[in-house]
């Protein structure tokens, strides 16, 4: 490893190094004319500075190039190039069967350094697929000035898991989510990407998956909606698509367990780690399920408390499927905007999020959303599944799992006001100057998120960010807010950056977590407190 | 003075003593027959401790009757009697003529000595006109016990400002009221009645006027509603009884500025100094906005933005009225319960609360619930008032008088949740033993108060409060929970008592003051705090 570190700690493509005799690709040889027109691009795109040492580099580039033979790669396997992965090891990353060391290009990254370090180890194609931005000639032939080898041609993609695995014929995953369990696969956006855009990219939407992910042929997949009487309807897509209007919402949907991670560092709780990343915003189509449920019969008023149940089609061990269940005047409410999705920003909906049909319960906890929606049924109690009656209810700090009684709680509908820094990130180091904060807001119930204070001294002081995004329809507000805040700071403060929003009941977020504390970690929405430090 | 105070400080009937030659009035002469059947009342009201110290003072009393004369009773004004009103300068009330020395009786007093002492110097039966437990013979004789005087019989109510302040046409008020203002009179109950029922009686319910109180012939009172079109309705109040079905709802109304006072101590804020008690409860009876709409021309669905605006009789002395709006979506929605009330607690709506019509919008901001209702209309922005634009919004604590931009906030519609300890009171020294901690909890929008958290030891420790009240409607809670919550505590602890309530969206208050903090005090929703010792 130490030649190949030597080398690769090179800005210039190295010699030809065979390697286990498998050098059999000719090696791509960068010129100097063949960059010809990516400096004034990347000039739009990056700062004056950045311009300025792009141009010096292009020129050293260029004379090296004419001091240097025709270079020949050295070949990598995929575990090989996984190995580089910070600045200590080098990064490297691939493009098709390329191999190029980006770290001396981190820093020069137009969309910011921590957005390469995503793909660092790995493939380049799944972020850049996510940012139109790359998909241009100069992009490339930047890319190609730190070539340092070629993949090996018998590296492909991993065989998928032949065994009786349930969990065996789970879809592929994009390789930037952060994975918080494998099986049953849960994993969230990276917090660096998850706030760029206002719709986050179907690949990077976190998904949190309860069981097995199942396989439906969607020409004879049927929803089953019993009506009252004891009469059902059998709905194909095809039905539901032509019987229906389509509708469309945008909207944010939340696991109860987004950030976890910052309630167990208080007490250890049940559940997955999640970061700040169990949140996302998708356009959704479909139909309201409001105008199915009319149509299978019931009507809008309806005496006394009903509820309208779900059930998956995924399903444990035992056979018994996920289910959830909402209040039956949300279900049926024209402004509630409850949707049975089959589409997820304009695409048909990923596998991972419930091909080919889930509910959408906009401005509600993630868990009742069901996917993979198999039944529909009204009933006088909530559904019996456990994921209603004995999970996703809060609790008191004083509560213990020798105290805790699932009967006393109400199950999790809408969510508490939300919010959190994307960037920087905790213990990053920043330069001085003017730091930009960014992040999102969210609050539950449709209730508008109407302002985010910050603060860069741990509470003392607050300045207002300014928010972006669409504005909403008031009381529909279901998608989050972004937000950012410039501000200057000065080389070797230590700064505490906290966000906390106001949503349009002027509810606020709690400052500390302890006393939001509860055994499940679920509705973590404490100040987001971020630790920095600013270089000179 | 001191010949009084040795005359009151003793516990039976003082010997008559003629003052200013006024004492007409025969004496009243208590016997021990007619304190018979006393005690087994009072021994289901008062504990154990309590009725043993009664019977020895009953037999200590007997004794002294039969070695007493007939006693006669010295003349006092009421001024007189004002000036006793602590157990330092004894405690003295008067019902009817007669005037008491109850300072001995304070501890002893079924419902608690903080609620005796809030007559002290004044008239008993403004208080005992709301605790129908007083209406019962042994009460007065029991009372007489007490007695050490007469009122002179020149003494009678002040008369009535009769100048042309615009404020002399005001009602009179319940003098148990906290007053805030005058004029305009604004007022709350004392914290020690607030939370005892969860119907407010209509004598105490916290009054927040802005302007002078208009004087409304009811036979004459027209509402005007603007239809669409130009074309309007003028409605008698026989014709809002009869021609709309009545609804009742029991509704919470609270004022923004409630607990403005805990917000002026962490920086001075513009506002009236409210405690704890700008905040009630009531029955309200009248007819649905709704309804009224409706048969105005309007149409459930109405496309964009809309907005109902209420014009209330009270003027400036300019003329202009006050107002306020709501969304159109809330104004017509059968789920949002919104009054046009003509009754309170099943009486005619008293003047201080908008007599003969007033608006209630339940799970709003008070300042939304227009008193004296003279005009609705509907519009496409809202309400022009002052009240609506340049007042009743939250901003960030970093908005002075110099930066405040009221375009940038929205007008407070619903109210976050909220709670606070009503007992015991800041600085008390409670005995050791078994502490009951009392309270109330409420959130806007119409969402169920679901938990409330309560610690003894400033937030380290939490125990889960009793809830009591009615079971709201899920969705439809527009009424507070009352709370209460039993521990034992030990002789010389200090605590400083928190609660903390979770509302059905799972919202929660914030744990500071400081942050939350807005130049106008409205919002102030922190967790409540108060300091105790423990007596031995």
């Amino acid at each position: 490893m130490l030649l190949l570190r030597a080398v690769a700690g090179r800005r210039l493509p190295p010699l030809p190094l065979p390697r286990r005799g498998c050098s059999r690709l000719p090696p791509s040889s960068p010129t100097a004319a063949g960059r010809r027109g990516a400096a004034p691009v990347l000039a739009a795109l990056l700062g004056l500075g950045a311009v300025l040492a792009y141009g010096e580099r292009r020129r050293r580039g260029a004379q090296a190039a004419q001091a240097t033979p025709v270079p020949r790669y050295p070949l990598y396997t995929r575990e090989e190039v996984g190995r580089h992965r910070s600045p200590q090891d080098r990064i490297w990353v691939t493009h098709g069967t390329e191999v190029f060391d980006v770290t001396d290009f981190v820093e020069l990254h137009p969309g910011g350094a921590d957005k390469v370090l995503l793909a660092a180890g790995g493939a380049l194609e799944p972020f850049w697929a996510l940012y139109a931005v790359h998909s241009q000639p100069h992009v490339l032939e930047l890319l190609r000035e730190y070539k340092v080898g070629e993949l090996s041609p018998e590296e492909a993609p991993p065989a998928p898991d032949a065994t009786r695995d349930p969990f065996a014929g789970d879809p592929p995953r994009h390789p930037g989510l952060r994975v918080n369990s494998q099986k049953p696969f849960n994993a969230e956006p990276p917090a660096e990407l998850l706030a760029e855009r206002f719709l986050t990219p179907n690949e990077l939407f976190f998904t949190r998956n309860h069981l097995p992910v199942p396989a439906v042929d969607p020409s004879s997949y049927r929803l089953r909606v019993e009506g009252p009487g004891g009469r059902a309807l059998s709905l194909s897509l095809a039905e539901l698509r032509s019987r229906f209007p389509k509708h469309e919402v945008t909207a944010t949907l939340q696991c109860a367990g987004n950030r976890r991670s910052e309630m167990s560092r208080v007490r250890p709780v049940k559940g997955l780690s999640w970061d700040i990343g169990a949140i996302s915003t998708a356009r959704w189509g479909g139909v309201r399920l409001r105008d199915v449920l009319l149509d299978a019969g019931f009507s809008e008023e309806r005496e006394g408390e009903w509820h309208v149940c779900f059930e998956g089609l995924d399903a444990d061990a035992a056979g018994a499927p996920y289910g959830a269940s909402i209040p039956y005047g949300r279900a049926v409410s024209p402004a509630a905007d409850v949707l049975l999705a089959y589409e997820m920003n304009g695409e048909e909906l990923p596998r991972d999020h419930g091909f080919p049909l889930r509910v959408v319960v906009p401005g509600v906890v993630g868990a009742r959303s069901v996917k993979w929606l198999q039944r529909v049924a009204v009933s006088p109690t909530e559904s019996p599944s456990h994921w209603q009656r004995n999970d996703y209810k809060g609790f008191s700090p004083c509560v213990d799992w020798d105290t805790v009684d699932y009967t006393t709680a109400p199950a999790i509908q809408e969510l508490p006001v939300q919010s959190a820094i994307t960037h920087p990130r905790p213990g990053a180091a920043v330069p001085e100057g003017e730091l930009t904060v960014k992040g999102y807001a969210w609050s539950g119930g449709g209730r508008e998120v109407v302002r985010v204070d910050v603060s860069l001294d741990g509470g003392r002081t607050w300045r207002v960010a300014r928010l972006t995004g669409e504005r909403p329809v008031p009381g529909r507000a279901w998608a989050w807010a972004l937000w950012e805040l410039q501000a200057p700071v000065t080389a070797g403060a230590e700064l505490e950056i906290i966000c906390k929003a106001v949503d349009g009941s002027y509810n606020v977020q709690p400052d500390t977590v302890a006393p939001i504390w509860n055994l499940r970690g679920v509705l973590s929405n404490a100040w987001h407190r971020v630790h920095v430090t600013v270089s000179r």
